[in-house]
């Protein structure tokens, strides 16, 4: 039997040893919530005290390959900071007290690849595989969204997410306006979840994607760039095009390989290569249609790779080679892919991750494990982005994107194996606080300071609009 | 594009011609939520008024193979059973109005197998498949669960599948003593659901269950009675018995079949067959390692499936052969399976249903579709149990059971193709409104008269006092 039982630790990390900064995020903006409360200084400090498990994602801070502590373990974020996590912290003058006592605390979820646009084609081409959906609804209705539509959408997208226990989306957008780009980025703003906007745009209209970047994100603190393309050897002189404007604006380059299978005759893992892109600067979604060489080269390449398990079932598009990726050191993170997946579940997402290899492999040793899976969610995104610096664990000195889950539901209690329990019987009704920066998002469950009914009617506005254009 | 706009046709069927009985529930029972409102004569009477969709899973009352009404569709409900389904309806004096505009009906999911004693071992062994699952937390934990804690397991457990819209569940019930099983039955009535409750004993004490059957079962009006067994030849001659017994009491059996690749040493089809089992009062769960030879016997004997995707993903027990099943034209049904898929979220189950054998077959047209995976969770299940003559549709004359979905929310809106969002982008909290033989169990998301955090405590005790065995 399993009732894992790690040792009881006392951890006083970090606190007073973290430089801490003014955390520079205007307030006041449409749709975001009120600021927590503030210290001597104008410091926003929250101490989350009394945590039954927290997973840290840290290995130096608690036990096992996820940094477990348990029992009464409390979490400080001071200036949109971790400062300390450990047992009986001291809660400075001015905090706010957030009670998580039977509840589990982690770091916030990295969405690391996303279309939020596509909330407008939910469910839609249902019974057709990747290219008949991009025919059928993707490539149809895209050209129908106008800015103010393109707002309501990815609003409504990125608040489900965040509501989820996403606090880092990463989101693959199409060719679109400057107009609808200014709108896109806003409504993420706006939604409070901490993003890379990954922007594309034909050849000719290249010079657009670093004034997105420059005009639309640099200014925000939760923003940030990469450039998006699709692989191929028929687009090679562009792909190299796109990757030196990457390699110039210092983000990463974001692409769709080898999704269907089909895109093998286009053999984009040479024409990525011979772009001079393959290397720990590019991020593969899907990496489904790999032969055993080109798993060996993204190993060897430090390529990065995001899985998406459940679009890859919607679509029909196959399993991928988790397993072998990660025998080659392949680092790889969870997306959610948009509106091929449908909606924000990240319970479902690891879930699906774990299940599909299992079912495919009839192995359950297979990788990812469960504490796999949780940390693919977590740290190992981040570490796709290149930003574990920041972001990833609840190690202090990282930025403050935590979600508390509350384990006392019908279809999660009682407890036996909670680590478990979360892959395997969480659902996003559990995700009780979101605190994305140190900011308070999501509290009781629910969003705070945002009237979610309107946000409904407003999408259902712009599909209405679709429909009629 | 697909914005499916089906023809408005007004339907009035069945108001009049339903032979109406007293439901013979009896009232007040600890846990039962209080009567809906009671018209002249005692009746009985709901009206659902104005769904956007209904989904009546039966093509003589709407379009396609769901039956699909839209746009301001009323259901009229008396007596615990369905009276009509059509426009404007008038209401009877006294009856209790729900409107349900902007919302879907489809009928109550049936849960074609599960444990609900395992919610027990949640999250548990979960690094092991099946046989390492089975030894190191299935046998290990159940007789450490008294008859006390057995009911406050179950009884969380069936209020998760209810509140989730399962208005009938087959549960499969491991030997258990008589005493147990009485507490086990107690929580499956209280919980307020249709229940199936498949019992089984070892061989010597055979007797229990004809007497569960008599004496805790055949007094409830919603429960009814099914023998379990596990099939092979190395028990082949309890096989026989078991069969026989199934045969005199009038009711099905009900199977564990080649859920692991090593259950085939055992020969279980060659078993069942031999014992004369094999036939339509036969109900086989998983079935994933049949032979082509046997998945034709399947078809040709009627024998039934119940088909447990996330259990089998999550047990690494392999993906059951469901397009040849579908193929040679066997019935088959979903189910959750207890602890080894965790929880309920019959939208997840046919979700995974779906991608399993899409990302298999890299084939977007493959059974289950989206339409036949609605129908296999509600009228295919009804149908595996010899049951849609009472249950499964919304047919005039069936028993009220009634699931209504609320679209409004941040992971479902906006409209496109709402038959597909029920599958890809519902989730439990969508599940706006439950009835159950016309007694309204879930209404605006919560259980009526249920105090759940009291629920979770008592499961929380007994998972304590399970510790601490």
């Amino acid at each position: 039997m399993n009732f894992p039982k790690l040792s009881r630790r006392s951890v006083l990390a970090g606190i007073g040893s973290v430089p801490l900064t003014a955390a520079g995020v205007p307030e006041g903006r449409r749709g975001r919530p009120a600021e927590p409360a503030r210290g001597p200084g104008g410091r926003r400090t929250t101490l989350l005290r009394g945590a039954d498990l927290v997973l840290t994602m840290d290995p130096a801070l608690g036990a096992g390959e996820l940094g477990t502590l348990e029992d009464g373990v409390d979490l400080l974020l001071r200036d949109g900071a971790v400062a300390a996590v450990g047992r009986r912290l001291d809660a400075p003058r001015g905090a706010r007290i957030v009670d998580v006592g039977g509840k589990i605390v982690l770091p916030g979820f990295v969405d690391l690849h996303n279309h939020l646009w596509q909330s407008s084609i939910r469910g839609g081409c249902s019974d057709q595989d990747l290219n008949g959906w991009l025919g059928g609804c993707n490539r149809v209705v895209l050209p129908k969204i106008d800015a103010r539509d393109m707002y309501r959408f990815v609003h409504l997208a990125a608040l489900d997410a965040l509501r989820t226990g996403v606090t880092t989306v990463v989101d693959w957008v199409h060719p679109i306006p400057y107009d609808t780009s200014e709108r896109y980025v806003r409504a993420l703003d706006d939604a409070g979840l901490r993003f890379v906007y990954a922007a594309t745009q034909s050849a000719a209209d290249l010079a657009l994607v670093p004034k997105v970047k420059k005009e639309l994100l640099d200014p925000l603190p939760l923003a940030s760039a990469q450039v998006s393309v699709h692989a191929g050897m028929s687009v090679g002189r562009e792909l190299r095009q796109f990757h030196e404007l990457a390699r110039d604006l210092g983000v990463m380059l974001n692409s769709h390989v080898l999704e269907h299978r089909d895109d093998r005759k286009d053999d984009p893992i040479r024409a990525l290569r011979e772009a001079g892109a393959f290397g720990p600067e590019l991020l593969m979604n899907h990496a489904i249609h790999l032969t055993d060489e080109e798993i060996a080269l993204t190993g060897a390449h430090d390529v990065r790779v995001a899985h998406c398990p459940l679009s890859n079932m919607r679509l029909a598009s196959g399993i991928a080679p988790l397993p072998a990726l990660h025998r080659h050191g392949v680092r790889a993170g969870l997306g959610h892919d948009g509106g091929t997946n449908d909606t924000s579940d990240m319970f479902n997402l690891m879930k699906a991750a774990v299940g599909l290899q299992r079912a495919r492999h009839e192995d359950a040793g297979i990788h990812p494990t469960i504490p796999a899976v949780l940390r693919m969610a977590t740290l190992g995104g981040a570490e796709c982005i290149g930003m574990a610096d920041r972001i990833g664990s609840l190690t202090p000195g990282k930025r403050a994107d935590v979600v508390v889950l509350d384990p006392g539901t019908l279809n999660f209690a009682p407890r036996f194996d909670w680590t478990s329990q979360i892959v395997l019987n969480g659902q996003p009704p559990n995700v009780s606080e979101v605190f994305v920066d140190g900011h308070l998002r999501v509290s009781g469950g629910e969003l705070l300071h945002v009237d979610t009914a309107r946000v409904v009617r407003e999408a259902e506005r712009a599909a209405a609009n679709v429909r009629a254009a």
